[in-house]
């Protein structure tokens, strides 16, 4: 099978998942065209997600297209964007049906749950490597950067953190990504399944971070690790900030796995795609109680640069600790 | 040295090349933001470049970098859009700062050349990868598909075509882009020259494309071979097409190199990047001089289905021979 069927039998449906939506033309000519409705921006992100890098050899399919999708609409819910459609480039090492056919059906159904349509992409031969660029709208000058934050502003974050990081120590028992190939859990326990799902399947914050626009000052997706995220608003916005640890939100899973450690996770590994947002005092007194209770306070703001864990300065101006994909985890 | 330095030393400049442009948040954070003038659509195309696929392996970094932001643009042109910024997914086996440096120099006088401005981008450790999604900008309902040729409009092509193909003789002997390393030819000739020029900084027509909006019925660039590329509109208008073998247009240096064969290059090769478009006969004879100078009709649209070459029929239905990535080189 070429290039040009494999399009067409594949990811084709995915160009025509959704009723009304803005892309007037999609795959199959030289550019797709997505018609911007007056007074929105378009608000887009390009990932990439590498074999043995990003996702271990051999990962299923169908939830490695779910997670590169999740990845890239996860920057969308951090501008506080509401999706609209995406792009794939799809470098394979041979063209593998029953493969394909695992992968876009992930695709799709992650397409769907996010409101994201298909408008065009590329298929190459290589080493398998994946690109998506999404987009979304904003009514004009609403996205949320990082660089907003305020001295006295709250820091809250969204659901729980690090169980996705724990999800590694049963994904592969090394802890590594670069060797080795995807073994399931010989014994799956109820809270390893959990965090396995919390790893194989995140789920954007999209509608909360819809949600977040006009209410925060600024906002970043945690993808590479509490700290490093946060660090990255504080550098953009110039400020610092103080953290609790004891405010660090974990799942009763990840602490029932990793006892005392859970909150090592929680602020150290990435993968959750939970939001961390800045909102001012007041805007966080009075936001809707249905979209506090989906967040947790876990610091405040400073004028002083730094970043500060109890009282000790974990970050100070530059360093970025997180998951870094030319030096390796951290 | 970590990726976000990486990021800011080498690619950030390429964020600000230009004066005013659409583009409201640039790199650097979860997204870019462009701001899309109301009563203009988007237009995109994403595009990966593999080694050893699509460029020789060890290819120069400076031609790479043109190469890739080329070969996107052009889709750009064939749209007959105006283009505007571009994101950078960029994997690479190793941060190895003289070849970012070369890159990023090659790639800033390309983004300079085109009128592209750097919007966001991905770097990631892998084999070495780019994909590059390109954004334009057309009048709404304005861009120029594939699917609008009707018969009795003529087929134009711009320039000449097989350069490119034929400089892949003189880069590496055995024709392939598969094995072996990048060659210096030994012995250039003015006319090898030319060639290898045309191969290693092609020229996206984008003045052409735009000239060409709401005159041609439809517009594809000539990326894959022309035959291949001309059927593509065949097929997506549901027409056919004659072509004089005669009226295929050469360059003089190719027809020096290559003879009798010159034309067979501009017939089957691809990566010239020049455009192929069709235009309703009285669109034609009314067309600026400056416009038609630039090209070459080469036959006309007809209703019955198939690609014809001297009266022979060379693609019937939905045969595409031209460079197939997952079937190596028809």
């Amino acid at each position: 099978m070429g290039e040009f069927e494999l399009i067409r039998q594949y990811f084709m449906p995915l160009a025509r998942l959704h009723g009304p939506h803005s892309v007037v033309v999609g795959p199959g000519d030289d550019c797709a065209v997505q018609r911007v409705p007056s007074g929105f921006d378009l608000v887009f992100s390009i990932d990439t997600l590498v074999e043995g890098v990003h996702f271990p050899r051999n990962y299923r399919p169908d939830y490695l297209a779910w997670r590169t999708l999740a990845v890239a609409a996860s920057d969308l819910a951090a501008m506080g964007a509401e999706p609209t459609c995406f792009t794939l480039a799809l470098t394979l090492p041979e063209v593998n049906e029953p493969w394909l056919w695992d992968f876009a059906g992930g695709l799709g159904k992650a397409a769907e749950s996010f409101g994201l349509v298909l408008a065009g992409g590329d298929t190459t031969r290589g080493p398998l490597t994946l690109s998506v660029q999404v987009h979304g709208l904003v009514e004009q000058g609403s996205a949320i950067c990082r660089s907003g934050a305020k001295p006295g502003d709250l820091v809250v974050v969204s659901g729980t953190l690090g169980d996705a990081g724990a999800a590694l120590d049963y994904l592969l028992p090394d802890g590594s990504l670069e060797a080795g190939s995807y073994i399931e859990p010989r014994h799956p326990l109820t809270d390893e399944q959990y965090v396995l799902e919390r790893y194989h399947h995140p789920r954007p914050r999209l509608k909360l971070g819809e949600a977040l626009r006009h209410l925060a000052t600024a906002a970043i997706d945690v993808s590479d690790g509490l700290l490093a995220d946060l660090n990255h608003i504080l550098e953009a916005s110039s400020v610092g900030a103080s953290v609790e640890r004891a405010h660090i939100p974990v799942s009763p899973a990840l602490a029932r796995l990793k006892g005392s450690a859970a909150t090592d996770y929680a602020l150290h590994s990435g993968d959750d795609y939970e939001l961390c947002a800045t909102l001012a005092e007041a805007t966080w007194a009075n936001a809707p109680p249905s979209l506090k209770q989906q967040f947790t306070v876990i610091g405040v703001v400073e004028s002083t640069p730094g970043l500060r864990l109890d009282g000790t300065t974990v970050m100070s101006g530059s360093d970025a600790v997180g998951f870094d994909h030319f030096r390796g985890k951290a």
